[in-house]
């Protein structure tokens, strides 16, 4: 039994709310049950050096907590001074996973900026900045397209994120806090909706973890990427 | 005519939401029309070394914005690795104001710490954080009251924080962004529910201030703090 | 009685030397007291990135003090790394002071930095920044119209600066740093020569002021202001 | 075919060679092909501070790169003032798989540090620096035994890593550089010698993979393994 | 012919001002020519971690020079956020010189730092750093002696400090900055009052310098040396 | 005696292994006895922003040591955020001394970088890297002789340095660990190969030395330097 009363198949309640923030060209709040993200997705008509003169876009991400987003509080990384390991670990998670969602040639030489900052954590913070992210982002290009300033969609298609692991010797899907903290193994997927992956990211905690609990646990990822995929969709229809 | 189309002596909408998330002590989200901001509060048992041993508390603060909080995005902080001039500045004062409302001899040997973040900004971000501050630090104290770790209240008594401005030659009351970066005159103040000065922060961005356009604006501010005094209270009662 | 004996209305003795240092384009030092400052202004030819072709020119200031200008010694900034939360309000202060003096269209497209660093401590240092970075700024604006490189003087009028509080019960004119450390209010002042205000900056530390309290704290600052502004103008009679 | 026309489930030519370097408790050079890292383990009688009284010890790793060890020069991380956001998660990924070969507990209050600086580069140098940081840590608990301060070996058994990928269109076996740069999917397994998962990283570098393509490259990863675990064996024999 | 039109075995003068700030336990203002040094000395009764319990003093320095000390204005360190590797040089030549002129044991577990604060530079800041730091610990040294904190001084004898170079193909002493920026080789010593070296430090700027040469600039600052020693012993007398 | 049964004027074996990875333009292992470095020469087809335009070429060097190079493990600088002020004083050093080895005129507009890092310490790092970084530089430019890029070598002359001391009141040559870490005096020496000085640095640790020791060592370092040259030519032969 999890500590959520969950099935060991079943997402927690996803919500996601479009407009949140006023000035972003592209910002929605995600909720994966108690964890919540501002995805605020930012375009500007520039590239980074690496990419001048290339004729193609860039698409990058950086997150952020905020300090009592977290049961006990954690130091600000801002008066800290850097941004810890984790923190750069996520966004650059975040960042390749929203560019394997778009055709940066067809993007044109502007780059998007997704700022995933939680405002409160329970578990999952970075499978929701990915799957919320990716709203902001499609948010942003739809108003480029209605400004005419792109002809067509550069957006390949859906891109999302939920984790899996192994509790108490069960593979389970969307760990919480609770869960993730004491589970034997922790696995990210990202994923496309024809069922693809972007990235499998599992970690032994406790015990390595067998080639059948792997299996286990990418089946239990590619139902909860298609529930996520049709949540996407919905906020979009 | 004030670009908001409010009369020189009138507040924005204020709206205070009490418990906005689920970890801090206390949390606030507050808005001043466009303008809002978390406000968490945390309460920990330890105090800062220059404290320890000398039988009191004490209470700090720390401000942030979301990187698109802003019109056009902000470098974040944490990425640039350091806090701003302004930050700083704004932080210090946050903590100073909320010091003047807490005797701190009676809090006893714990920090609250007030974690101010803008996740929307029109202007009044500081007087926001500082009146949503003061209503997160009163739910943490009145947390410790509840479990016993206090037995009477240390608030001497309200605090709260307002704008004031000239502005095309008019004094006026909370500038939003539109008045504030054209204004002559910015002036931020901090007062007690009694009507008397914690802070003045008057700064003449394009023309000096005579006297009489300073008590122009005090008398202005006088009357605003009273109405969040109030909007504050309501939220407590 | 104030510890210093002197009268409430009276400042310390104020002395500005032209030409203390040699390479600086306008040098002076200015003592309140006990307090010390080497004001330096150098001109450069070149503005900042944010006002490149926007045809005038800037002024800035940083502030700093050697390590045992102080009663204890302080840690040295270059030395921790990075300049203190108080160093970056106070060199914002001073830079916001010393351009409201000028008129930065007829500055033409040059900086003007005014390096404040105090040799000794004794209360009131950016007070006597301020005052003193007027004229060292006002000595490398005169050197520009005797090289030819300004036809007129972007001086609008002079400004100066100076602390008052209320001490024990009393307001006070110029506290010195035994005042200070112990007075309930401490505000700064930053004035024109005619008058009216640039920067008001006034924070209770033990008790919230009262609106007779602000009113008698301008009075004593106007008049310190006057005495001020005659002191900068005999040094450059 | 593969650039370096080894077969799909061709290791490069792998060697490890013990005591490189003369001070530290455990020291090899582990070549894979031209990528060559040297492993440095540390043993330190002390714990990190959140583990203190905990009657448990701990393994930690740091990696970095020589400026010219790769085929054009990096900025040095010490000089640029920080370590990059790869280097960190590489570092992170390293303590981790060493931890999991190890029982904390037995190991007592102490510390290993395994230090793996890549001295030459050409694809792979963190699945090397695993692999070889296993066998320097090897050795400094050899050596703790043989001192009599550890009673048996708190190592639960043989931990490697190699890279997989999808290249042209096929799953291969240990990428090179010349591989890895041009692959569409880069994959690092870390593996335990019973056939066991510690950590599966997969990243679609150019197209998501399909399950036939994930399930290509752990089969090819598992035969990698097996041959790097006998390595380590040989070397210790 | 020296641009200075002194002899190549003059000095230039040199004046040493006793209690330039009232606060450091000892404070002179050194001048060598245009070169003016603040140098503060002082007292707490802690010494570093590295050696407490270990029954000795330490002695340490800090260098700083304001930015408009020279020709054209230099970036202020403590804003750069650090200094630079020249600052550090210097400040690690100035406290190794100082310790080698006391008995550390004799100093008791107290620390002296001299901070040395360059106010207008024209070369050699260094060796007026050393040669004004020396009478600055032995002011703060017979205060202590004065205290009754120490019963002899720790002092074993004057340690003194100068520049000597080859400018155009000429040994000359005490290098002035026009001087020293195009020197051929540039050498700076510091020496005990008994005519031995603590430190020898030359440079071969252009063209390197033969052992006739050497002795040469030797045998002139074994002069220097003399004439400064005597200089610190009449500011003492 | 010594420690190593040397002779006082014996150097430590010296040998320099060419072609030592695989990347840079050139590369050398240097060892003296046990001390390990590895010098690495990269060229880059650019000038730093201080010399554009000006039709010459730099030189310049970074230092760095394996955390675990010495005999109890180091803090990684990268790590820790910086350089120590040890580090760039020698890396400093390393630089100034192979810029006087090459005409920057004949190299033409580019830059050699030298990166030295010591990956075993016993004593003499930095003159084992100014040494070997010579022949990284000189093999890197007979590479750009060699393909048309240059076409004759810049280099004045070979460039070598030594370590020279007093241990136990006996001038020695070229000091270990062991020797240097309780020597009354360390000097490092840098000459070319014609017997002039590019580099003394003498510092007394315990005792000034005298005028007489000064000669004697710079007599040893004389003869260790016409030794090391040697030892370079017969590598490049």
């Amino acid at each position: 039994m999890r500590p959520s009363e969950r099935q060991a198949d079943q997402l927690r309640e996803v919500s996601i709310t479009q407009d949140f923030t006023m000035h972003a060209e592209g910002s929605v709040l995600i909720s994966f049950g108690n964890t919540k993200v501002i995805c605020n997705a930012t375009v500007e008509e520039t590239v980074p050096p690496f990419l001048r003169g290339k004729q193609q876009g860039w698409v990058t991400a950086e997150y952020g907590m905020l300090p009592r987003s977290t049961g006990s509080r954690m130091r600000r990384e801002a008066s800290a001074g850097k941004q810890s390991g984790r923190t750069q670990e996520i966004q650059r998670l975040i960042g390749r996973s929203l560019r394997a969602a778009v055709n940066l040639k067809k993007l044109g030489e502007r780059t998007i900026f997704v700022d995933c900052d939680v405002i409160q954590a329970d578990g999952g913070t970075r499978t929701a900045s990915i799957t919320g992210g990716f709203v902001a982002l499609q948010i942003a290009i739809e108003k480029l397209i209605g400004q005419g300033l792109l002809a067509e969609s550069p957006i390949i298609q859906n891109v999302a994120s939920i984790s899996v692991g192994v509790y108490q010797g069960m593979p389970v899907l969307d760990l919480d806090y609770a869960e993730d903290s004491t589970a034997e193994t922790d696995m990210n997927l990202v994923m496309t909706e024809d069922g693809r992956f972007i990235e499998v990211q599992g970690t032994a905690e406790a015990e390595p973890y067998s080639m059948e609990e792997l299996n286990a646990m990418l089946a239990l990822g590619k139902k909860g990427i298609e529930e996520l995929v049709a949540a996407q969709k919905a906020v979009m229809a």
